[in-house]
């Protein structure tokens, strides 16, 4: 099914498969740019960050580089949608506290997916990446005990990424988790914390999740889970 | 959208929007129709357990009468798919439990969700309906306080639902969640216990959940949902 459906947010793999190591690709970037132009993730081997704009899904690896993934690369978890913000408004001098809060209050989005953008000029960028992973895997809170972190100062670019609500923790991250690139591709990765100077802030909420899983994946079908403490893991993880 | 993709189960509002006592209808019956021939659900007012069998929607309610519910008719959560089998067998003598850990036996799918029907002879079913309630409306727990039940033996029928990952616990029922129709429409609802004593069971595993959320529903939109202790109600209401 590629169907152009600006109402549903598009999810292959879930969060909760990366925290026992489930780090194989199991879908095509060109596969996934069939359900969205825009979206978050991370790519095979746990090798970096991904952030997609525009229809082009660009890796930020642990050395900071940023490279253009190919149709034929693969991912084990992403999240996309096609770019069509419900609310744009033109902000200035936000943190990222500022920001999280002004859209669950300005919006009465707070129990539904929503995806964030923000393109301009951040005073203030940290950003972290995660280490590519070799075979066998290391579980998640093994492969995230170092991870390189990246600083700038007054760098223009867009944050993107998502709000899910609480039901959906363990799915997604439940909350806000957004991913940045800079216009001339010098930083990027997930976000810990900004300051937005000025630019352009965008909501676009979901009637929809479709979350689609790796129904072909051996790995992904066979492992026994272990849900209690998987919360534990990924708020040490992705926050 | 309405697309007829087999691959995916398509679900209307959450089985924690009942919780609090969100009963109110968010989708009509002829708009849920076009996102699949077969599934289970419960109607506006928490008016009885619904039954969906070759794109007829039949609502079971308290006095144990089953009528058709049409396409105006509205519901506050149903989950729908398109009936295509990946596997059928036949099988003779197999109480709930049986079927249940047969099915995790037999097929990878424990971490994704899937359908089952059965379609044969039960030699003994046990069902509960659901009353209708009030505005405003009663939370889960207090609107589940009494439930009829009804008991048949030697009745044929169609039993029908699902199983979703533990990890969707909230969302949907985690485990199995089943609904029956006897051929006859003399006993139906939602199933506490059986044995079958002959009949074809299907299993059909799905890629994706496309969730849909009643983005229009203030009250929905609305309410501080307390997941504290959500899954306990749940189990208490549903299983």
């Amino acid at each position: 099914m590629a169907v152009t459906d600006k109402s549903v947010l598009y999810q292959h793999g879930t969060l909760s498969l990366l925290v026992p190591g489930l780090f194989e690709g199991t879908m095509t970037i060109g596969e996934l740019l069939q359900h969205g132009n825009s979206g978050i993730g991370t790519v095979q081997d746990f090798n970096g960050e991904m952030v997609i704009l525009d229809g082009h899904a660009y890796q930020v690896v642990e050395t900071g580089e940023v490279h253009e993934l190919t149709a034929e690369q693969s991912v084990p978890f992403a999240t996309v949608h096609f770019d069509d913000p419900k609310v744009t408004t033109h902000e200035t001098k936000l943190t990222k506290a500022d920001v999280e809060q002004k859209l669950l209050t300005d919006y009465p989005y707070k129990n539904v997916f929503y995806a964030v953008k923000i393109r301009g000029i951040f005073s203030h960028m940290l950003t972290r990446v995660v280490q590519k992973q070799e075979k066998p895997y290391p579980n998640l809170t093994e492969s995230t005990k170092t991870q390189p972190k990246f600083k700038q100062e007054n760098v223009e670019g867009t944050l993107i990424g998502y709000y899910a609500p609480e039901l959906f923790q363990g799915v997604a991250v439940a909350g806000y988790h957004v991913h940045f690139l800079s216009n001339d591709h010098s930083i990027g990765g997930h976000v810990l914390d900004y300051t937005l100077a000025e630019g352009d802030v965008s909501i676009q909420p979901f009637a929809s999740l479709q979350q689609h899983f790796p129904l072909e994946d051996p790995a992904f079908l066979k492992e026994d889970f272990n849900y209690a403490g998987m919360s534990t893991s990924i708020n040490k993880a992705e926050k």
